[in-house]
């Protein structure tokens, strides 16, 4: 595993500026996801979502750091040898390597959160991101970019069929979000989210979320950007695409909502345009830029369509993880077999079955590892806050804090009912 | 065109991480208005602004990359090949090129949005965008800017007269800046505003503005340091005369304040500020460190000296877009006349006088197109909400959205009149 | 002194672009510091402190740049040479060195506001503020850092006698750390904090600071990766330990407060990362990877230990300063000496003593001129707002700015009078 770094080494100068750049955006995406949820989940439960996104972002890195990555991308039985170079060799190549995917591993981890949020205990969210991190993002992972490292790493199955997913359409967002919907499955929904007892839940503070939009275009650039891990004569390209997908998925949610409602609904517009983004991570490099405007055009309806279909469902989606990230990387991903370019006489259908291949292994391997692992764990260690610490939210229950605002509001509640 | 580009294409390494580390800064500058405006905008339209700015941005990167930048830069008749070239070449260079000024062209658009805000129409602030992005813009930046690629580009007229505005002071502050002023001519002061009825107009946030000014100051590194395109030995004197002219503004304001009030009134010393950053935008290159400071020192008086003025005249400029943005930006472009090193038997009055004329040119085209067109506009469809959606406020009337706290202002009213 | 910055003249391309990218991450620094102490304070404080952080940034960049790093770096006497060189030279290694120097500086005096919080004077801080810039802060770097330019540099005494700090760890951190210890006890308690009329006090928003401390990460990857002003094969190094070190203070911190509380108390996760993230500053480029998660790990203890001890000794220190700058500052130099790699046949006892020595003088000279300086000047000119100021708030009092939630507060609190 150590000489497989020797290649990573060599980049020197302006790649290892870029990447590092690239790092330090994708850390803002952590800081986009918090400001999002925390501006999206009611004041009870706005300080438990940031500490969650933090606690799960270190715990997740550290493991991908020492585990996921060799499961990912190592001839596995090189442990002992990829620690050691870990501890003492400090090889600059390597250790970009590492952060960069660590910090790709936590992103899948973070978007999970959305989609459970206001009712899972901070064990619980901890268990997914430990799960995710060494087992099922580091797994579908190898299938799929196991090759990117050795061209002859076994198990990197799809890889080898020409499986193609840039920037992670499919490994980062689609598995993210299939572990998303298991796992909001399992927890069940929010109370008074559906039935007779329903209860509108209202956002704490819709223009922190959409600073969040805006962050995460920013990480988004980091994302897509850094995935070649060098800066080469398509970087421009790639943030170019990134660029037109998003403000594509933005217009088109915007016409969208105005012709329905006659008003530009904020989280239809936001969540279009971040499902424009998504939309163009499984090709960014090899988009032209009308595949990008497409691509983010047509994911910009994604969530108004999906909103209303999941409440009929009375699947609990959170903030709206799946039609962003689940709907939005399965669309990308099958969008790069319909205009990749083919090599040789490859046929075009091929390119697209595989993509479908890629797409559904995703799906039943992620949805299907993480629900049963969850249903398990939940049958004996509750992944859901009780009742009580639900009503009273998560900030007081899972962190002892409360706002000033939450306060007020109680006060007048306690007023309003006295009279 | 598309051969125009050629001398680009060779940007490598250092260069092409530069510029896109200056446009991944910029978009912070998008969240810096944000930030900006959501905390000095009443808590029932801190939804709205963001969503337009959001929005607006979108639409005006996405016509300034079709149309305006041909309009700005291109030889005219060239649109097919243009347009071939960038749906199909995806030429490093060009993109790059496309992108910067893009985004400079939606930040010219955000900024006119501060001076409108709280009583315009969503459909009526994109109009503005799409009228500066296609037309207003590019016009006036062909006539100063358009020979930044060809030398001989037609109708570059004030570029061929030596005027000079190195990143924008005029082309993009004062051009917004004369497009915000005859935007909030149009539509006229809020209610309550001025006359007899007026009512203090209370901020929402002012930390969350402060925050703003912060990371308009960090976009601003980007807007100047990029601005050449290139990294140049040039790129540190930029950054350090960006740094010195903000501090001299904030301290400047300060140190007036103070004076004044024996309070450092918040807005006075953010928007001092944010002069001070405008005023070396015309010359960030030129500058000496010391022009710089004497820049901002002197544009952080303009605030408070424009804000009573401007109140004097019933002239509704919402946020103190005029001061900053076009009081600032004929200072800035003036002083590039003052300092600017001559050429040969140049003399400096002549220096002076082609600045006073670009400045005046601006003023006569950008305000002229920008009043007769809105006008024109305003009285087919009118650009101001009614009156009934300004006193329910834009998050809800424009966007279908409340916050929390509105709400509970709501309830206090109530209760408060109930008793 | 113009001659010694030649060397720094050469940096070229990647070095350039990267250590300008590393002063714009330190940006973000000061915007997370204001984040988190905005979070951190009450609402009728929150104003105040983002507008002294502010106005104490430009003033210390200011003072640095023309005073401050001639009297940290420069051959004593060559101001004249220094001051022509800044206004006439723009040389550009030379403008990078002071940039990246000045916003150190200021970032030394943002970390001592938030020990006095809430009842310090604008006037106050700022006589902080300057005493910081001009006297304690460039003099104990001269004795740690004063050989970084000219190795035979006059007094860099703690430097000869290879005394290692990478980034700050004493010099930024503890000497910030010193002073705010000082003048928290200069200035005391805040009102109800201690004693019998012992009242809470609440953060306002406590999702604002947990956002604050993301950001400080973000800006933690210039401090540590700019700080050798060069883009070397360490640099990779630099920021993996700086994650590493920053997420074994998360998670060290997160299971002791699990453990004592059986809740993750979020003002010390917070605090444990943060600590963590200073601990490895000391020696990020030395340490092995696993030496900045021990760091991390140790350090993400101090915050809940030694609040407590600071509770007893009726010390307020504001939102936790000291332990986190302080504490672990001392914590992470002494690692240094630890496991600093050897060289010749110097003895690992004696590294370790040079440590303590450098420890122990920044205690001395940082805690003892800013403890005296300040009692002097508070004797003459209080540094202390007055009572009624303290309890109406230092928006009011020092800006005359309200915030909406304030007032409702407030009409509250009058409602439940007369209620």
């Amino acid at each position: 595993m150590i000489e497989s770094f020797a290649q990573l080494s060599e980049i020197q100068g302006s790649h290892l500026v870029w990447t590092l750049l690239c790092i330090c955006l994708l850390i803002f995406m952590q800081l986009g996801f918090s400001c999002y949820e925390v501006g999206l989940v009611r004041e009870k439960n706005n300080i438990h979502v940031v500490m969650k996104n933090c606690m799960g972002f270190c715990i997740s890195m550290l493991l991908f750091t020492f585990f996921g990555i060799v499961i990912m991308f190592g001839p596995l039985g090189s442990m002992g040898a990829y620690l050691h170079s870990i501890w003492f060799e400090n090889e600059p190549g390597e250790l970009v390597f590492i952060m960069f995917h660590s910090i790709l591993c936590a992103t899948t981890v973070t978007l999970i959160s959305g989609a459970v949020v206001e009712r899972m205990r901070v064990r619980g969210y901890l268990t997914i991101a430990i799960l995710t991190s060494v087992f099922i993002y580091p797994v579908f992972g190898r299938l799929a970019w196991g090759d990117k490292l050795f061209s002859d790493n076994p198990y990197a199955w799809l890889g080898a069929l020409n499986f193609y997913d840039f920037a992670g359409a499919t490994v980062v967002h689609s598995v993210g979000g299939w572990v998303a919907l298991a796992a909001s499955l399992v927890v069940g929904p929010r109370l008074g989210r559906f039935g007779t007892d329903r209860q509108p839940i209202r956002p704490s503070s819709l223009p922190m979320s959409s600073i969040g939009v805006f962050l995460l275009w920013i990480g988004w650039l980091g994302f897509n950007g850094g995935s070649q891990l060098f800066l080469t004569s398509t970087t421009p390209l790639i943030l170019f695409n990134t660029f037109l997908s998003g403000l594509a998925g933005v217009i088109s949610a915007m016409l969208l909502s105005y012709r329905r409602y006659q008003q530009t609904r904020v989280i239809h517009v936001m969540n279009g345009g971040l499902c424009g983004l998504v939309a163009t991570t499984g090709g960014a490099d090899i988009f032209m830029p009308w595949h990008a405007l497409v691509a983010g055009a047509i994911a910009g309806v994604f969530p108004s369509t999906f909103q209303s279909w999941f409440k009929k469902l009375e699947i609990d989606d959170g903030i709206g993880v799946i039609p962003v990230h689940l709907v939005s990387g399965i669309w990308g991903t099958l969008l790069v077999g319909m205009v990749i370019p083919l090599e040789g006489d490859a046929s075009r259908i091929n390119a697209i079955c595989i993509q479908c291949l890629g797409i559904f292994t995703a799906g039943v391997f992620a949805f299907g590892a993480a629900y049963s692992l969850l249903s398990l764990i939940n049958r004996y260690r509750p992944l859901r806050v009780p009742k009580s610490g639900e009503v009273i939210g998560l900030n007081v229950w899972a962190h002892g804090s409360s706002t000033a605002m939450l306060d007020l509001i109680n006060q007048m509640s306690a007023q309003a009912e006295l009279g």
